[in-house]
């Protein structure tokens, strides 16, 4: 697969230094060609003072920032060709197959609506976040775009979270389930209710009601939510990840004996961290459905 | 401290079998007196069956059982001769501290509001729940009892977990927090907002809006939310402390290496394993101020 994935030089914590090491990582790794927005001159500079080798990246020149406290829609004005707003449009304009920016959430939302566009009839954006599972992973929508939702929108997250799954990671029938407070198609607020209603005659696998309890197992593929129940189940699976991590290392290193025993675990334990203990969540991944 | 527990003997999976075990665990642990309600004849025949001893522990006949399928408002007409609804009774006459029930949630909402009553100008009852932290718990409320919440309910919910986190677990000046996803004051939704407004004025030491992320780490020492969001919140933090649990327990197992090291962990690992795999969110405790 020759993929082409555009990264936004200057988006997230310690921008442009971590983007450019970690773009060189994926670029060693996977064999992907990528290009990266930013001030060409700043981006250069970086990479040589970290000794990041550009080998194999290619630089597309923005002169601009946008930072998380401006406006998100000064992504469109002000700020119009800043590196997230000008690695969207060169995404819109076939020159990526994926576009990756650890920066403005707000703005991401913004500019991936107007500047690349929604799937044609789709009412919102949805940030989309894949969480790992004892078997797998699922993906998570709307994971805080949309604090507040009308229940089509919750239709139209599951068709999109459904097509995503089958096509991308190649799941067959994906299941779909509303994150609710009960599995009873009563249950919940006026919009799970209302939702439940149009997602049992949707064009996806609706399983039903979902409840918190059952969506970190794998219960289902794709857990569909508003965006403000969906930041919590984000931000709190990030906070347990974090929290238990870390209380599971304290047994570790209790005592002599407890460590020589961690010893004969690191390797299983190290890969748990890393599925686990994610730095942030600043970093989404906007993605697009194929064929659109 | 002589502290009497009424205990509802038919609420719950298995009961009355598994609540007379539960009680004479308690009994024996605890040193508390314990007065289980229910049909003294079936308890008695269930004590005999399972070889548990009634030594110190006294019965208080109630005919009548609900289930988790009849109308919760049941428990105050059809069946006001119920094990859950003479348990509550015994508690608004003063004859016990405190009612433990694993019954129905639903119907014991409706009991302790109209049975036990609430705390004058309270209104509404909130399930509350202990959940552990690496250094201790934090108490989160409401975590189910009211799905749909007024701002005015949050306010009160942070004064009863305050009371509760100051008096019986000796915290001084207890941080209480609102569950949100975000920590400016505008952030969430109408709900948050204007909570947020009337909590700042409140007589707690209210800390803000906290995120999910931080909750788990013990930001808080007690988290307010609408019943919705904090069922999310219970039930997420149960889903994922058992799906975690799994995973580590697959690592361990992996291979003769990592099951020898596994050896070394064994206390610390039954520990994590109590604190975090809860069975059921059927267990609810419900407690009272003291002084009311």
């Amino acid at each position: 697969m020759d993929m082409k994935i555009i990264i936004d030089g200057f988006g997230g914590d310690r921008a442009p230094v971590e983007v450019l090491k970690g773009a060189r990582l994926a670029a060693d790794q996977y064999h992907v060609s990528l290009l990266i927005t930013g001030d060409e001159e700043k981006l250069k500079q970086a990479a040589q003072q970290a000794a990041v080798s550009l080998e194999g990246i290619s630089l597309h020149h923005a002169p601009d920032v946008i930072s998380v406290e401006e406006d998100p829609a000064s992504i469109m004005k002000e700020h119009k060709n800043c590196s997230m707003a000008v690695g969207l449009r060169l995404l819109s304009e076939g020159e990526g197959d994926a576009f990756v920016s650890a920066g403005s959430t707000g703005a991401l939302v913004v500019g991936s609506s107007l500047i690349v566009k929604r799937i044609k009839g789709i009412k919102r954006a949805a940030l989309a976040t894949m969480i790992p599972t004892p078997n797998g992973c699922y993906m998570l929508l709307d994971a805080g775009a949309n604090a507040e939702c009308r229940p089509e929108m919750l239709v139209q997250f599951g068709i999109m979270g459904s097509a995503y799954m089958e096509r991308i990671r190649k799941v067959s029938s994906p299941k779909v389930g509303l994150i609710n407070i009960g599995e009873e198609p009563t249950k919940g607020l006026e919009l799970q209710i209302s939702a439940y209603e149009l997602m049992a005659k949707a064009p996806f696998n609706f399983t039903g009601n979902v409840e918190a309890r059952d969506v970190p197992g794998g219960a289902v593929d794709v857990a569909v939510a508003d965006g403000f129940t969906g930041n919590i189940v984000l931000k709190l699976t990030e906070g347990l990840g974090s929290s238990m991590s870390k209380q599971i290392k304290g047994i570790f290193t209790k005592s002599i004996s407890t460590k020589f025993g961690a010893l004969f675990l690191l390797k299983g334990l190290d890969e748990f961290k890393k599925a686990w203990i994610t730095p942030n969540t600043a970093a989404h991944l906007y993605w697009e459905l194929p064929n659109r």
